[in-house]
């Protein structure tokens, strides 16, 4: 496409001038600029301070505080170019003060402002991730530093955690809610049916080595109940979006914050859910460098031999493409959009029914 | 998503090192390294001399010479965060051999290899956009390079380009065959009706003002018929590339180039297809910064006062989020995925029917 402004040109608007705090004076810890204890509806911002790589950041946070009753903080926009998480959490702003009858709820709809206004999955400051600092450092850098302001301000809040990702721009995955296995069964069995609460198409216990420093890692060890909603993947369209909400409200339905009766949403031709679970042996990776051409579709059942995918040597033509093939019998629950990737690089996630007796749910 | 490797950690990986010519002895020109007018198939590379930026850069070509008839030239991989085209392209050579009954045929999957293995828009090494360098500088940077040896060497041996382009990963777009305006009539008769040979969903007369540079400018100023296919946006899926291939298929029995009898692809709930026509005074700009929300889909009719999408402004839960309407009866040709926006920029293309009496096709 011919497009006159490049997102990657703005890459690095977030300098030391354009992160302010809009005049009010810096403080050097991590506050809040209102009362979010206040009873009913309120809304400001948390303020990360200013460090040495960016000034004073401000954070919009919204509050809704009905007395008794659950304590949920809802996240989004922890990657910047995972924008469903900021949109549903900004709709849900618009309609939660008419719907809550209890409880309190903390919407973020954005953690990394930076990060989303450059279109980034990482601080472009500091070419961090977010997720992977957790609980951060009062004098690290930006991305930390937030990490450190969400810590020790917003968490000790909440006893359940809605973190609002989703697979970004290069993948396809049918709307999820994940966890990773968690050593505590109760808080796994707990999680899980939150998880499930959703009612997305797909659920989904998700083991894999990397997760040092994650939001969900954190909670866990503090006991709470932590949800990461993974909101499908590719272009952020209408048709998506619904079904995203539609999940939010189950789940919000489920805790007892709002009444109603929770819906089942369609994703293409899929309309029942299932509970699935994923291995880091269950990775399909690249046997080359080259094009990967996805050939099937999220949610598939493929058997062993059934062709996932197509990997396309790109250096010459002379090169034949290798087929990618399914090794077990398996549903695809991700898989890399047609993108150059090297060997060894994942290209599709499998999965297959998660097996009720190790987490009792 | 918790991905292990970053693309971005990638895009400087086409630094001196890495752009070689494979061994080959290192010419000051551009050269094919394979007899390209021999009869039958025909495999190699295009050379692009090295520069001080860069070593030489070998583009993978394909040719198949049947004799008499149309000469086409396939070219993708202008911008590397679209891989539809490569993988057609890649697909094409697999049954061309065998459907081709005259002519010739050139097929180029990836016109910038530094771009597409970094999944980047523009070149890394220079930062600039293939497609507003055309004809290129034979002493300019890398990208200016590849222009230089395209436009010299394979533009001359074709009376007929396709580029295989696509919207990229944040806008949505059905799959469409697109040209610009053309003073010559003739040109543009012939030029529309080639663009409709594809029975795409959407064939699009675009006007816009930032043509400068741009590869069709440049064949259309040599009298040859150029069709951009821009071949969708966001995910690239398997059904989505179906769609693209059944295309160019139907482009190439149109041409005389194989047998066969042309194919009308449904896309999502639309089978038809449409000539439309869009301006620069067509596209809708966002009023304020802040994170889009697309609330209708590609091909949808929209009236006046129709809410075509939602910019919410981030910097403060207090700012209200402000509806996006349509100004008059149009359709809805392309629309930005959820991103965040500057003010001014664009977030949607409207369109109409194309006015049949201008173009006389």
């Amino acid at each position: 496409m011919r497009r006159r402004k490049r997102k990657q040109a703005q890459a690095g608007d977030y300098s030391r001038k354009h992160c302010t705090n809009g005049g009010r004076p810096v403080s050097e810890t991590p506050h809040l600029t209102f009362d979010i204890d206040q009873p009913g509806m309120s809304k400001g911002h948390l303020v990360v301070p200013k460090g040495a790589d960016c000034e004073a950041l401000p954070l919009p946070v919204f509050s809704l505080n009905k007395g008794e009753g659950p304590r949920l903080l809802i996240t989004g926009g922890c990657h910047g170019n995972e924008l469903e998480g900021p949109i549903v959490a900004r709709r849900l702003i618009d309609w939660l003060p008419e719907a809550q009858t209890c409880g309190r709820v903390i919407v973020v709809p954005v953690l990394n402002p930076p990060a989303v206004q450059a279109w980034s999955r990482n601080t472009v400051v500091d070419g961090l991730n977010l997720n992977r600092v957790f609980p951060g450092r009062a004098d690290g850098s930006v991305t930390e530093r937030i990490a450190d302001a969400v810590s020790r301000l917003l968490l000790p809040m909440a006893d359940i955690v809605f973190d609002l990702h989703s697979f970004g721009p290069n993948w396809d995955l049918p709307p999820s809610s994940t966890t990773h296995p968690i050593a505590d069964a109760d808080l796994m069995a707990k999680t899980v049916r939150m998880a499930e609460a959703f009612k997305f198409p797909m659920t989904l216990v998700w083991e894999h080595h990397d997760t040092s420093g994650m939001f969900d890692m954190l909670a866990h060890s503090q006991g709470k109940v932590f949800v990461c909603a993974e909101l499908g993947g590719g272009t952020v369209g209408s048709e998506a979006l619904a079904i995203y909400e539609v999940g939010v409200h189950n789940a919000l339905i489920a805790l007892g914050l709002v009444e109603g009766k929770a819906e089942r949403p369609a994703f293409r031709q899929h309309k029942s859910n299932q509970t699935l679970e994923t291995r880091s042996s269950d990775e399909l990776k690249s046997p080359a460098r080259g094009i990967f051409e996805p050939r099937c579709s999220v949610l598939d059942e493929v058997k062993q031999g059934d062709l996932i995918g197509i990997l396309h040597p790109m250096d010459s033509l002379s090169a034949n493409s290798i087929d990618l093939r399914a090794s077990t019998t398996s549903i695809v629950c991700a898989i890399r959009s047609g993108a150059h990737v090297d060997v060894n690089e994942v290209v599709a996630l499998l999965a297959r029914p998660q097996s009720l007796k190790i987490y009792g749910g």
